[in-house]
């Protein structure tokens, strides 16, 4: 196990109505917010209604900014800064899925900074100081409801890249299982890609001895893998949504990298191929992860078999181990297909033209190697993306 | 799942070496301390030397209260208020174990407080303010390194209580498996018990959809069962100590308790044995645990089928659950055998007559039933002392 440090400190508020508290828990810190969403599902679905309803109750001002896309782009970002600036505004509370999230998150940090905020992005400055970020969370994927990161997109380039610092921890986050009830199947299945992606890129490690996370992601793992068809079975199944969105929380807390070395390569890859083509982050990573696994698996096919046989109930081949470790893989693939996620590039409509591009942007021109299970450089970055063709 | 709130703001820092930092991160908030130990053996193992030095190193003044015991005296924790009133300390560090900590939250808590600290543990008052606390955590057992109670005897009256108050969640919390290497064989073991017996707390619950934390809960029992009998083999086996450590740490955080409701009746009723006898808390947990569960597993087989096959690898009897059902609670009793714990009161030389005492103790006089998973009378736990004998 490695040294680590391990710190977070959002408030989870879980269960049933508890999006109705959001005005009270948000007076404990400012009186004036800004109120950050997307597009109008909040308000076809009364969610908006009710937050306003328990802000008002608690006597918050609010100013709003909707329009958050998915894969949220720095350009808004840009105007949160202005508003919150002009309106005096000290606190964010984002109401929606990652990508508001992470845009209020990337807003809070632009606040009080006098340089261009797509400096903390590409790795020119560090933050110091962020407003306070709250969050309603209406798709369990990102984690980013208790995470330190935010990932932006600017278009002027189409780059996608991600900040992680303490700072960006949200103040609280409020998850209601029934607010994930009216999610697109495709949605769901979305963000099912993402918190596996997330535990894997924790579980595929080089650390030799984590017994404790390992079983922490495989339980973890093993509740995504059980409870998403159920909740695409039945989309209004209290129990199976909660289960997956608490499990997509802690997927990405942090409590399951700690003492290990994480790996990352799969998300780096897929922030190139959204970046340019605007696929859903799930989505994307359904396609790269098998793909990551086909490249690698033979530098330690025992993880492999691990993971097989712990997730996925796989009879081990002690003889031909690396025939278990290839049925793991294949029966990830297979999940993700099932639940209606692609898992080639080609399902997506990309076709290989920019895959050069893609593997130069995610390895900074070929001068560096990603991925800390495996050292991928260029070459190898350009093999996954023909493996996924 | 039931609604819940999580928060757990300990800052944790773990691995080798690291109780070196501690002087750097007391720092951050005062620069007078007090230095709140148990007896000798930290001295042996250097360990006070290197605190100190730490401490010195970062220009921060100490004033020391040594002496706390297992099971930590009201007395002391009366003495240590004084001291730190005295000297205008306002941050408490404890280097040590459970009982250490459990003492230096009850001190935090009560240099604040106007009346008998005492009131607290009786729940006659409640804390609104407490001085931070940080640790050195040398026995994994306790989880009161990251958690939000403290449990103290007050020997007037062989009264043992635990006050639980997120005031009393540490500021930060140094863990160094490293540290853990010349604990006794015997103190391994009962540490092992308690940090089970704080799973089991929450494993066995009536809440019927909890899959997630089931399963956390499973992965953390696994790691106790599998690495204990290896730090008894080998105690200065880093990875096994660590996987102790930390699994022993999320035991208690109550990250594993979340959407579920927690029994708690084994320690209530443990508490009561050693307030009296002042045993070993862990070892009063082995012998109070596998009775308790011989009593109340008839209320749900299902849930101890569970526990017996997920925890304890046992094959399933389908047609006779029952019979497995049991084979998980021998199972258990044979590990704590195993590790040298008792499983018995006998062979603590504890006899029978003041079985009714204690059954009068925990239950108020009979007037209230105790237990989340089985409400049991006075009676029932009665029945449980008899069957612990």
């Amino acid at each position: 196990m490695e040294n680590f440090v391990f710190q977070n400190k959002t408030k989870i508020i879980f269960g049933r109505d508890t999006e109705n508290q959001v005005g009270e828990e948000v007076k404990a810190y400012s009186s004036k917010v800004l109120l950050h969403y997307g597009t109008a599902s909040i308000k076809k679905s009364g969610l908006y209604e009710r937050v306003v309803a328990s802000l008002k109750k608690s006597g918050v001002e609010f100013v709003e900014l909707s329009g958050v896309q998915p894969n949220p782009r720095l350009s808004l970002v840009k105007e949160g800064i202005d508003l919150c600036r002009k309106n005096g505004i000290r606190f964010i509370l984002a109401v929606g899925g990652g990508s508001v999230i992470d845009s209020a998150k990337a807003i809070a940090v632009g606040v009080p900074y006098n340089g261009d905020v797509w400096d903390f992005y590409i790795g020119k400055a560090k933050p110091e100081e962020a407003l306070p970020v709250a969050t309603v969370l209406t798709i369990p994927a990102a984690g980013s409801e208790s995470s330190p990161s935010s990932v932006i997109t600017n278009t002027d380039g189409d780059l996608k890249r991600g900040l992680t610092n303490d700072l960006l921890c949200p103040a609280f986050s409020i998850l209601n299982p029934e607010l994930t009830f009216t999610l697109p199947d495709y949605q769901t299945a979305c963000g099912a890609a993402d918190i596996m992606a997330h535990i894997m890129e924790r579980y595929f490690t080089t650390t030799e001895h984590a017994d404790f996370t390992d079983r922490l992601c495989e339980a973890a793992m093993k509740t995504i893998v059980i409870n998403i068809p159920k909740c695409l079975k039945e989309p209004k199944n209290y129990e199976a949504r909660a289960e997956v969105m608490w499990a997509g929380t802690v997927a990405h807390n942090d409590i399951l990298g700690t003492g290990r070395n994480e790996d990352w390569a799969s998300h780096q890859i897929e922030h190139e191929i959204s970046g340019i083509y605007d696929v859903a982050h799930g989505a994307g990573l359904s396609v790269v992860f098998p793909a990551w696994m086909k490249y690698v698996y033979k530098t330690n096919i025992p993880r492999f078999v691990q993971f097989a046989s712990r997730v996925w109930n796989l009879e081990i081949d002690f003889q031909h181990p690396e025939k278990t470790a290839l049925e793991g893989i294949a029966a990830l693939e297979f999940f993700f297909s099932e639940i209606g996620l692609p898992i080639t590039l080609k399902e997506m409509s990309i076709e290989t033209d920019r895959f050069e591009e893609m593997a130069d942007k995610c390895t900074g021109g070929g001068k560096y190697a990603i991925g800390g299970f495996t050292k991928l450089d260029k070459n190898a970055v350009l093999e996954i993306l023909k493996l996924a063709r």
